[in-house]
């Protein structure tokens, strides 16, 4: 049974739960953190870690896509990033990097960058320099993911698929099946998938419909969550670690519906550390899409800043600056550390995947889809 | 049925609940922001959007008011302030200002600046200059919205009426429609409202029952919360989420009793960011009463100051001075960018107005009354 | 029913709540704060406010007993407080107060101070001295409470007696009827109290079944709280709303026992401003004991320090050292102002009186007995 | 009933509880501290006190150990730490101090002192050294225990044993009785156990079915909790009251099952004070593992600074390194005065058995396993 409360006479409200506090528990058995298989496949496509960039430009630069590629994982090019707007990719970033410092060097308040991100994606998409970028990370044999929004997929998807995408994540902060416009004719994305040559992975998704509906769109994955990274004042942010559930009960069902057909499930949110992985994939999601622990590498564009890709909103941007790595820190560390270790952080931000193979190894199991039935405690 | 937990043996309490963690939940079907219809109507009265101002002197320049009409809102003035007492009004603010700064220019502690407030509160209320500003918002074609406290109405309300008070805001913070009093004659809002020739605005209420019996005085809304902006210390500050979906409750029962007299819910208390309002909405509001928020604009006679009216009172000042926009962060934003945007705070703090229209067009809906029966989740 | 969580197979744990968060609610009828009694009965004598002191020297000088009384409450000495042990008492303090300060003038850790409470603790009770302070009291016509642990009750009660003491206070941090010794003979608190002339209030007590057995002994009132002033490090500080409230129902109980013997219930404990007075009444205690708030107060001895009466133990010091006044504050309020306003502090630490006279009356009562039913609720 | 919510649709977590908020409830009865039996024992060997240190070289050096054993309580050597690598253990711990200090004296980020602490490590053991080490404390008369790994239990255990070691603490973050491992043979610990001349204490568990096998294994104590001291991002953290309370339940069972074997239960996890211990103790636990609060004795090698064993792992270290005692605060306390007072110390950082002492005799129960019926409460 759903766990409601009167908030008020005759109001109800879903008790929801994030995955902070969410923790597997070990029972009976034991295992060797070597004897875990963490890889991960979806559709034709096979990855040793379920680990998923999310598509910012503070990520998106194609070196770092290739670089993602060569550690087991997955990069995501956000086709209308600064990435497609601006030949000088280092530069537009450099000047958002540095609206972020004042005079003497200290961090401002966000406003200045916010204001200096909106007149950088002002800036037109260049599709001859989106094909480029493409092209490049194709070139390098790794395997190429572009994301684009909902509004524009219908322009840009042949595009970045004409360029060489070979799966195309069509992601807004809140997408549905069923999207209403007064004027225009809206995207239809059970039409649309079904006229693509390429696996599409669609979200966010926060519910059990909406998620079931999407599935029905013929998407391969969806994505839970917005990939916003500040919660607070925005009200339609879900919480976490029930988003992933309901999504994974969705998933169930239209398993059951289609006599098979498994859909994958991305989680892009709340996930900030080891632990917080762990529990999103405990929930139910088969790979995580990580945004600033991946930042703080030495080979990611975004100088030390991240930023989710909803920053950039001309009028309502959402998400914002977090400043994940600071000069005086020393060097960043290379992503292969953070991803694969050894790790010098006692948080949990470093050797992600040792952290989640030694979780799964601890609580008996040996694969992630088994993982999924870990008991969960929580502590509120 | 209602929440109790047993909080000793035989003494029970009802959970109740703040806007902070309610969330709205999307469910199935998406909307375009520019479908969203967010009017508002009360009484003879329509406004383009569901925002009214606290009747503070933060807020309460002839000035200020005009320019909430302008964008769509509705401001008020308050009848008892230093408006009201303080030919220079300015002057007076600018006093008290300067009482919250210390000899190097820091902030002081409360209590020199409360006190400087409660002084400039011992002037008299001055009858001509209050029928002055009242013209003066008049003459400008703007809505006239007068607030009197329940202890003043029936001496004030006639002059405010006769100034060209549209709506009158009859508001404490905690007001009921059976005021008992040992000597004297308390003000019995039913007979009083029912002498007055413009619709009436009572409040604040925090329950059910008072709510109905004030529903029954023929007041045309009644404002939920009581306006201050601290609660940890008065033990009488309802927590908003339920208290606004407690009156709400009340409306209900009230349409039912009355054959269809619908009575407006005005939300006045937690209500700091976008996603506070939409939870206020969502929770069964009509319209809010924002403080702080709107303080931070450039238009603002608050000098960056924020206090609640409460906060003059000779003996029991409620409430804190808040400090909403600091010299340091540049120029204050114009009111305009806090309502509609374009935003360049990642906290909701700006857009107010785009983001409820975005809320609601993500989970479906058209308009604000339809939106307050979207799901609600909660995360605690 | 109570409300029992299972923390581990076989083990629960009630869930106790603290005053924090209980709020009281308004409901249907208000009253002006002028009609409100707030008036306290105990045996023989009367007090216009319902507020007693903590018997701590920070609060314990005959001046300030003599002023507390002047002002309607009740003011304790401790009969084992440095008042007794050391002739010049304002040296005694002004040493502690310097322990507190390190040779720059800033505050240094608590070891220092309360090693020098413990030597200043070490000296002697000097008998003459405590029956001097006791007559300087009784000579002012103020009503004389003089607190004695239950460990020198025996040998100090008589004393105080004799010197003028007209309510005895036997408080300790837990006190129980059945003290079990292996060695010596404890104090029998029944027949103890009936040999004594003057009434006896007795605490701290954190349950109903220790409460019901202290209410047999003879007591007028039971102390609910240990009056300690940090709750963390202890494990055996009792949530003080559910306390107050089970103590509550065994007051119920014995009045039923004995057709109408009504013992009173001070709280002490978790009452830092107005709110949470007001929740302690409303959960149903007939007074409070305030410490830190009243410290604040120029009259105070405690030089705008102020610490429990355990934190002198030799062994085990319970509580911490709180600066409830800085200097750079500037002169500190009036006694007067704290209890009787009016008030210049938004967080309700001054017109304590003035705040719980409103709370009555918003709610709709006349007096603090009838406020004990005021409706409940409490935000988690 | 166990106390389940469901996080998602279809997928449950158990709510757990930790140790913070537990309290003991006083009933009825009280009695003097000086007549409450604190002792401890466990196999053949007696402890004044139920305090044990954690195997960690901040604590583990042989004076520390025979110092603990003075004072009544249990020293652990840890034989895989420095001090096994190290000759001069001194200059290791120095060396690690160094490096948890920049050039300006102040402390700096973990990740340099934990590649320190990895790069310490990768010294080899040196097992004459280890011999000597504990030869030294077996001559000293102290009950001499050592602590080995799961992984190198067999290689060390004799060589530890001939040494002199009377307790061998096998001892992990998370420990089963069925380790699987694809290649290799895992440690039969009930088969390995069985050679062992000496009891064996075996952990951490975490959960009543891994405790029951532990139980089966020929274990005269299990541990409860992996002693690391910090939770937030592991993701297998149990939170220690619900632990301790299951594997209290799984020693209920197993007690029936044998007809009368008692396993000890040691807590380590989650007990930084006091009342952290009392708790531990009231929810079952027969002795309980500090950690960072013996850190800070004057005799701890670890030069005010605490780690747990597992922040010196090579891939994935956890824990922080806390820093429990800085110059400026003047000279550590000594052990005697953190273990038996007198505290000046108002957190509860000290006189860690009396403050215990204190809880068993202001609840009325005279020693530990009957206080492990105490009443409890939680404050949530």
């Amino acid at each position: 049974m759903r766990d409601y409360i009167e908030i008020g006479i005759g109001r109800e409200a879903r008790r929801t739960y994030s995955l902070t506090n969410v923790r597997v528990q070990p029972a009976r058995r034991t295992r060797s953190s070597k004897d875990v298989d963490t890889s991960w496949h979806i559709d034709a496509y096979s990855f040793k870690i379920p680990v998923v960039s999310h598509p910012t430009d503070a990520l998106g630069s194609p070196e770092f896509v290739i670089e993602m590629d060569r550690l087991g994982g997955l990069g995501v090019i956000n086709a209308e990033g600064l990435l497609a707007r601006h030949a000088d990719f280092d530069q537009a970033i450099a000047e958002f990097a540095a609206a972020n410092l004042g005079e003497d060097g200290e961090y401002v308040l966000p406003s200045a960058s916010i204001a200096k991100l909106q007149e950088l994606h002002a800036a037109p998409i260049d599709l001859d320099l989106l094909t480029e970028r493409i092209q490049q990370v194709r070139a390098s044999g790794a395997t190429v993911a572009v994301r684009v929004s909902p509004q524009r997929a219908r322009e840009l998807a042949p595009i970045v698929i004409k360029a060489g995408a070979e799966l195309l994540f069509i992601q807004g902060a809140v997408v549905s099946a069923e999207h209403v416009a007064a004027e225009g004719e809206p995207l239809n994305l059970k039409e649309f998938i079904s006229t693509l040559e390429i696996p599409v992975v669609v979200g966010g998704v926060h519910d059990y419909t909406t998620a079931l509906h999407l599935m029905r769109t013929g998407a391969v994955g969806v994505i839970v969550g917005s990939g916003v990274n500040t919660a607070e004042s925005l009200a339609i942010q879900p919480s976490m670690a029930t988003a992933i559930a309901d999504v994974a009960a969705a998933r169930r069902d239209y398993l059951d519906e289609t006599g098979g057909r498994y859909v994958h499930i991305l989680a892009d949110g709340e996930i900030y550390n080891t632990g917080n992985m762990i529990a999103a994939i405990a929930c139910g999601a088969d790979a995580v899409i990580l945004g600033s622990p991946l930042a703080a590498a030495a080979e990611a564009p975004g100088q030390g800043f991240y930023w989710p890709s909803t920053l950039g909103h001309p009028r309502f941007p959402r998400g914002i600056v977090d400043v994940v790595h600071d000069s005086f820190l020393g060097p960043r560390p290379r992503l292969e550390q953070i991803l694969h270790g050894p790790s010098q952080d006692p948080f949990g931000a470093q050797n992600f995947v040792g952290g989640l193979r030694r979780a799964v190894a601890k609580c008996g199991y040996e694969d992630l889809k088994s993982f999924q039935r870990v008991d969960l405690s929580i502590e509120l």
